[in-house]
């Protein structure tokens, strides 16, 4: 396999939790997500040259302090090409602390471009351990809800986050998503602290009963038993208090058609599975109106589920 | 539909929360099971006439308070028939309090038999909520893990119990079940309260996984997956002091190549999933040999999972 001179990748924006799957379920949409250019230079080593689209935030140049930079050179070092001299650029094209896995699309985006640049030597789920551990230099946490479907696309399930034992789901052929993020800031540490760490068995047994049957519908294409599924009994009703509106917003998808609603990872966005491209782009809008009447800017996506995940552009 | 003058049915005895599906998972065995004879006699309404196999124990005779008899008897009544001249005989053909659903089967066959001397006027599925209502008189609870598979066969997904949302899963097609009654008794009373009614967020998040990758692993025909997901953290850790030997039954069970080995129903019943019929019969062999090296009487059933359910003979 040839080492390329230069590679322009794209990893995409991602809802994780999915209302029924904390922490063990995720899907990639279209249009927001991170660009990464790869390319070969002389001097030995990694470097991140520019980081664009971070507003007023700034992540850190250092490679190994940065979310790409350490998933790409995870797999460098990992095939034994720490060495070669690489420059990278890290084009920020989604919101920060949306809910919606900007760290994840870092990481999947980084280990992506550096397996790309080395003629893809490694098929892309054998990347996941690598781009796991980039986004744990984020956020401290070693979970592939986010990046798991930023890189591999799809409906991704996770039976353990340790081991990375996953499975993409199939994706019914007219399951859209509505994306909505309002301009405010949730603290990862206040979504953590938030959640109560003990529930009754009975939450349990109906989490589970509609955990289950969330992934039947997805196997079956059955979009009423997707909508009868959606149903978070044990985090939303602790995590919606820190998103301002979030009732009136889910009420919104709702009654305009969403087969269900819930909190976006660990929000503040906020999404809805929709059946069709129509209907998705209306529960956005409904979605957006809330929080725009209510004073709150906020960007609205509609999208099929992304099955691609991370690509070379 | 013609009235038939007899009929006689069977329905079989069924594993309930199969590991990590606690009340909303179950599937039905060949083998033991509870035989159904309704004919119709001059004078109006339900009798039972006889009940065979009962050992020791005895069963209600009234056929209201019988769980067969109440089965039937809201299925005739549903369809304006409780003045129909019936005469039923139940013969047990399955033990007792062995966690394998006894009442749940005499339910699944009262209601089938009934249906079944109407010439079938409602389809299987929709007998369902009578069966229920049958096992409720027996047991007090509203619930589908063992009365549904009993009457609909293969493995059972309960979305929710109330409304009775169930799904018939896929059975990979080498999929078999060992199974071995120990012959002590476990009061449901015991079994219930032995179990906490609260649990972590992180055994919740972890059952969460198992369950969601079994039933992948039932539509992918994914063995080596579902041997990794029948690992049940929350109620086979508290329920299996109540049975003695269980370590070494379950231990017997994975050192001879099964899938996965947890309690059926609220025991005192082992099960195991094995691949293939030949590893089903050893493992049935080899966890029986337990219980009786230390004492203990014991019935061993191999058998694929049986996908018809409750038959006519």
């Amino acid at each position: 396999m040839d080492i390329l001179n230069e590679v322009r990748v794209f990893a995409p924006a991602t809802v994780a939790n999915v209302a029924v799957g904390f922490d063990i379920l995720g899907f990639a949409i279209h249009g927001p997500g991170d660009e990464v250019v790869l390319r070969r230079v002389q001097t030995p080593g990694l470097r991140i040259s520019t980081i664009t689209g971070t507003g007023e935030k700034q992540l850190p140049l250092a490679a190994e302090r940065n979310t790409a930079g350490y998933a790409a050179l995870s797999l460098l070092e990992h095939l034994g090409k720490s060495d070669l001299g690489l420059e990278m650029e890290i084009h920020k094209k989604m919101p920060f602390g949306s809910g919606l896995g900007s760290s994840a699309a870092s990481a999947a985006a980084g280990v992506f471009a550096a397996n790309a640049i080395l003629g893809s030597p490694l098929p892309k789920e054998e990347l996941l351990p690598f781009a796991v551990a980039g986004e744990e230099i984020a956020d401290g946490a070693y979970h592939a809800d986010n990046v798991g479907p930023s890189l591999l696309g799809g409906i991704l399930f996770i039976r353990d986050n340790q081991s990375l034992d996953v499975r993409t789901l199939p994706v019914p052929e007219e399951l859209h998503a509505a994306v909505v993020y309002p301009h405010v800031e949730i603290l990862t540490k206040d979504a953590r602290e938030v959640l109560s760490d003990q529930l009754s068995l009975h939450q349990h047994i109906e989490q589970n009963g509609n955990l289950g049957a969330l992934l039947i519908g997805f196997y079956e294409s059955d979009y009423d038993l997707i909508s009868r599924s959606l149903l978070d009994v044990i985090i939303e009703p602790q995590r919606s208090q820190l998103i301002p509106h979030f009732a009136d917003v889910k009420k919104a998808a709702l009654e305009n058609g969403a087969l269900g609603a819930s909190i976006s990872g660990a929000g503040p966005s906020v999404f809805a599975l929709c059946k069709g491209p129509a209907n998705a782009k209306i529960v956005a809008e409904k979605m957006q109106q809330i929080f725009q009447q209510n004073g709150i800017a906020c960007n609205a996506y509609a999208s099929p589920i992304n099955t691609v995940g991370a690509i070379q552009m």
